[in-house]
């Protein structure tokens, strides 16, 4: 339920964010439910421009898998949040995330930080609230008997959180980290065993290390706006199965949950995006880039979108993009996405000077010297030891 | 020729680690060349168990793509040739690495850290060699006029390095970047599109960080010595064409080159490792030790496993290993593997903890005091904006 | 308040280390209020041996400035207060810690994490408390009319805590940040201004990165045991005034606070362990344990010491040292302590490989070749650069 | 003789970077040897500017200790000495550092990555040069047969490098780790010991993380351009013996070598830009620049300033500046540095907040809530290894 969110039952407002999902049901349902005012938000684009592009830049990945999906929504749901609430002059917002969970964190600090002054109200954390229900299961019942229509229903003993950028599953039969995640559980990409049996082959078009067109090599088609772009990659990516996993993580508040997630067309970026990047940025900014970048997906993971630090590092990483420009061609068949090439006007890849073929302006001499040097230390360390085991 | 290695033209030693050769028709030829001693040793098990081991428990990847299959043999092949040369009181050893790569850099680090008064001869490195044999070809040619049989033919436009865990590709036409490889290109994996229509399920056990067992669930079959656990999941890896690469990478001497790898069993491997890893790993341990894996991948990468800091790194990452125990299902299907469930008798995760359906030993509330204790510096920055904000 | 911790007023524990306090008055003090059991513990020793030398091997620092001097007092004092809560069956432990301060995270974590189930009264965070009495002055009052005689008087505007590491002062007329700290606060050390016109030269040894040795060169005087090198090296800098500084830091909680501190014999250590550890660790090891050393800082500061990660990181740090062998003579005067020369049977350091004089075992013409491979890279970068700016 | 370069004996250039020294005779002396063009610039102001500056936000220090005054020097010294080549045509360059040393890299990396295709002549790793000349003494001799002054006089046996930041002495009988540094070495502080009984008072106004003014509080006497601000705080500081350090540190090529530094006003500014810095920026946001300082300082050592990483890092590091501005007041006395107080418009300091005796916009019961969720993660550690222990 991660997505809704609510400044007091008065004024309701909801994000589309891109899930699947009825905007006009959920407006009557508001309504039905008492609500005075209610805001139906397209964040699509801004979504995508304001925080998924970021996040591309940074090849943001929490614990070296997840891409982040759940975690760069929030904060953009929760600045919509505030600004309406301060428009509206409202005192208290509300959510309805679980007192267990990430997505608190990252709503109430988005909060904090764009509107310090707010009282939040997370009835998940109100005794009297989830003394009553007791689970997700009794709250089903509850809205089942006050004809409240809920999205997860006891057919589908999972819950799940869905985006322009990915859908989650946790929580229910999934909470067990040994069963299988079962085939019916994947709402935006094919079983890639059900996937074409012939590859699609796109080509990604970057600038400042964004992507700014993309191109069906075959079919010709080609989308050069953001939102458009996304689209279809997740289209590409949801056709042939891509980025699905499978993991347990450590949630903000220090315990191991298990997820799973399928982001499609978030994968295909990544993958180019690391392609190009490494292209096209010299060795050494690229190791203090990737440190960066391991920090900002944990500023973003535990809800400090909006903190100094990540501003910070958010600044030096759109700043190590500026030559990140180029175009990567990419195969993406049964679940995988495979580069197959890529070129830049402003690539630091010499042809001349790599090739095993043209001697060009380098001296292979002068690796003896780099070698020699770089052994004086090792050789040192081998000349202590050797006191030291003739000592013994 | 990377693997080729040469204490003076009197004495010949090559490595057997896993590569597909002859080494009868090695033995013979060195022979034929003038060598007075032979020696082939068969390095599999070590390599496994000292080299490529250590690299599982680090989930040791260069540049975020490499998993350093040629990078990890080289200290395994000079560890061997410093210890023929020293047994048989040879003073020079010698290499056939080119003077632009990585792998002359490992070898001789490795070299001059165990035996630090040896003298290396390079011939590639030598300007009356490689002025007379301008790149590959004119080496080619020279070997094929003398009779001498050479593994890169001018049929296969490209060099390879190929040992147990990876081969890799890389000069001739795959030197532009841009070109796509090659679909003949690939000896250990079969074209994703030619595998198998039937996932294979694997389950790996692992202890201290470390394969100890690998069962093919359907098939009834299982491994549990490292070398046949590594080759059987070399031969799953490859029926399914797992662990292809294209990429540029930032080589030691600071240019960039494009090789194209495959590495089926160690990709499987580090799936698997990095899941049950997580599952068993404190999550702020394994922060720190994310860091050190990078330090490591470095270290190996440029040459440096006999190092004071290679050994310190691997130390602190072997320590981190010592609860990384239970199993990991994965399937394995089209390119692609998908990790399926784990269990672990020293897993962290806590099901009645996490689960949205029981309380368990968690107040929720707690959840708002930390927000609001994180949020503190986040409203305090925004009052500082602010009052900046009025100023102007 | 810090160093006093009651496990409820049934039981009181008071652990010295180490601050000028009168025990037997504390015990009286206890009784009087009702105890019925009082713990009076010398934990010094153990606060030196368990505490300060791990410590010491970091050179753990926070914020490149603080020594930690409270902040490793903490988890020593809540680990024998567990210990005697558990011995006695008490299932309440209490401190009295403020609401907005280091100490209270420190204790507690430090309890939670050696006693799971324990619950701890806080009576600083409990509003029938905290409104009562705002601030420490109500306290004093209440105190003074009730008979408690309590260590801040009126007269000193400020509180301090200490130890045999340190005495902290902060609040009170010390929170304006601007306003100087007065000339009487320090109890420690003595005003440099006032301190002998001749140095003090000790030598320390150290083995493993602990000192084990302690000379004062002019005396002739010796210590060897660690409370007793400790004690010394806090009376020889206190006599010269050495280890005062005033700082603004940041609080776990995320506000700044300033804060005094005096850490003699710390300091002096502190010196002299950097300067023999550079002696003798391998460059490299030199930065990986750096990085290391700063997050050990960070556990401790913000009340981890009992946690995976310090366990982790100290258990690096501790391998690190292995080669931290050695002496250092240094002077210790007016505030300062200047290293003067050291000695080691591991040092890496090799007079003759380094001297101007002597060429040795290193041939000059290497680092042509060393500056020009790492050239290969900025010259390419340059390249583009050049490319770029013709563009233009 | 680090800072005399020479571009052929055709033509000279010596940079004035703050060092004591009769200008006119080196350029007299220079035309005597046959130098057909002599430049001598005055680089004081660029080289506050430009590098110290640079280093002063940064906090630069390397290996804990070191300030960078030498390192620092070069690439102002370089750039300089590139200009004038490329507008003099001239296709070599030349110095006189050692094959040894550092300075030697962070010349020549400075004129590749300025002038990519110069040619560098090192006599000092030239065979014929330095096998005549079998360190400095040979050099010495022959300096005096032939009548060419040189600064090092037998009388002072150690080698020394001067600029505005700092003199550096090695070598000679410094070589010997163990034996003190003799009193009559220092030329730019007072011996403690001799240095006034009262301390100097300063206050240093910070902009940007750069002293925009220093004043003397009692003498009421201030400086406001950056290269008199940095001649008064050398003046103060050499006069109460500040910055003196005796140390062994690591080179770039591995060596560790001992040196003593005196950098008089570089350490005050370091102190007090620490002090503005801590205040005025938000603590998540230090914790990285931290890291980032660290790696900007290896870069300065090892010779990288004009690089792409040391470009990247630069910017980051100018742009965590943005409000480090403020006042800090302190005292110089007897080798050390007092910081007395701070203020600042930018200042995340907050003294209602953190006062203890005012309540403010803080409930101290989300602390414990605070706490509780820290110690979730570490109560399951305390279980998991409970279990561990049970079983054994």
């Amino acid at each position: 339920m991660g997505e809704r969110c609510f400044s007091t039952t008065e004024r309701h407002n909801q994000a589309n964010i891109g899930q699947e999902e009825d905007f006009e049901a959920a407006k009557k349902k508001a309504v039905d439910l008492g609500a005075k005012k209610v805001f139906i938000e397209d964040l699509r684009s801004e979504f995508v421009e304001d925080f998924i592009w970021p996040a591309v830049q940074a090849n943001a990945v929490y614990e070296d898998r997840y891409l982040l999906g759940t975690a760069v929504a929030r904060p953009c749901i929760g600045r919509r949040q505030v600004e309406i609430a301060r428009k509206e002059g409202a005192q208290f917002v509300s959510h309805g995330a679980t007192g267990k969970g990430n997505d608190q964190i990252r709503f109430e600090l988005t909060c904090y930080a764009l509107y310090p002054e707010v009282k939040i109200i997370a009835p998940w954390r109100i005794p009297e609230f989830y003394n009553r229900f007791q689970g997700r299961k009794d709250l089903m019942e509850y809205a089942q008997k006050r004809g409240i229509p809920v999205p997860v229903t006891p057919q589908a003993p999972w819950s799940m959180d869905a985006n322009l950028m990915h859908i989650s599953y946790e929580s229910g039969i999934l909470e067990n980290p040994k069963s299988h995640g079962p085939a019916d559980l994947y709402l935006m990409t094919k079983n890639p065993e059900d996937a074409p049996n012939t590859p699609d082959v796109l080509e990604i078009e970057f600038t400042n290390g964004v992507p700014v067109k993309v191109t069906n090599i075959k079919e010709g088609q080609s989308k050069d706006s953001p939102l458009e772009i996304f689209s279809y990659l997740n289209e590409i990516g949801g056709k042939h199965g891509v980025g699905r996993i499978d993991i347990v993580e450590n949630r903000s508040i220090g315990m191991k949950s298990r997820g799973i997630y399928e982001t499609p067309g978030g994968t295909i970026l990544f993958k180019a995006h690391l392609d190009i990047e490494t292209f096209t940025m010299d060795k050494e900014v690229r190791r203090i880039k990737q440190a960066l970048s391991i920090k900002f997906s944990e500023f973003i993971y535990n809800g400090f979108w909006y903190s100094p630090e990540c501003d910070f590092v958010r600044h030096c990483i759109t700043k190590s993009q500026e030559n990140v420009q180029g175009r990567v061609q990419l195969s993406v068949f049964k679940g995988q996405v495979y580069i197959l090439g890529r070129e830049s006007p402003k690539s630091l890849y010499n042809e001349e000077l790599v090739s095993m073929d043209v001697q060009g302006d380098y001296d292979p001499c002068d690796a003896s010297g780099f070698i020699r040097i770089n052994a004086v230390r090792l050789r040192e360390h081998h000349r202590l030891q050797s006191l030291a085991d003739n000592k013994q």
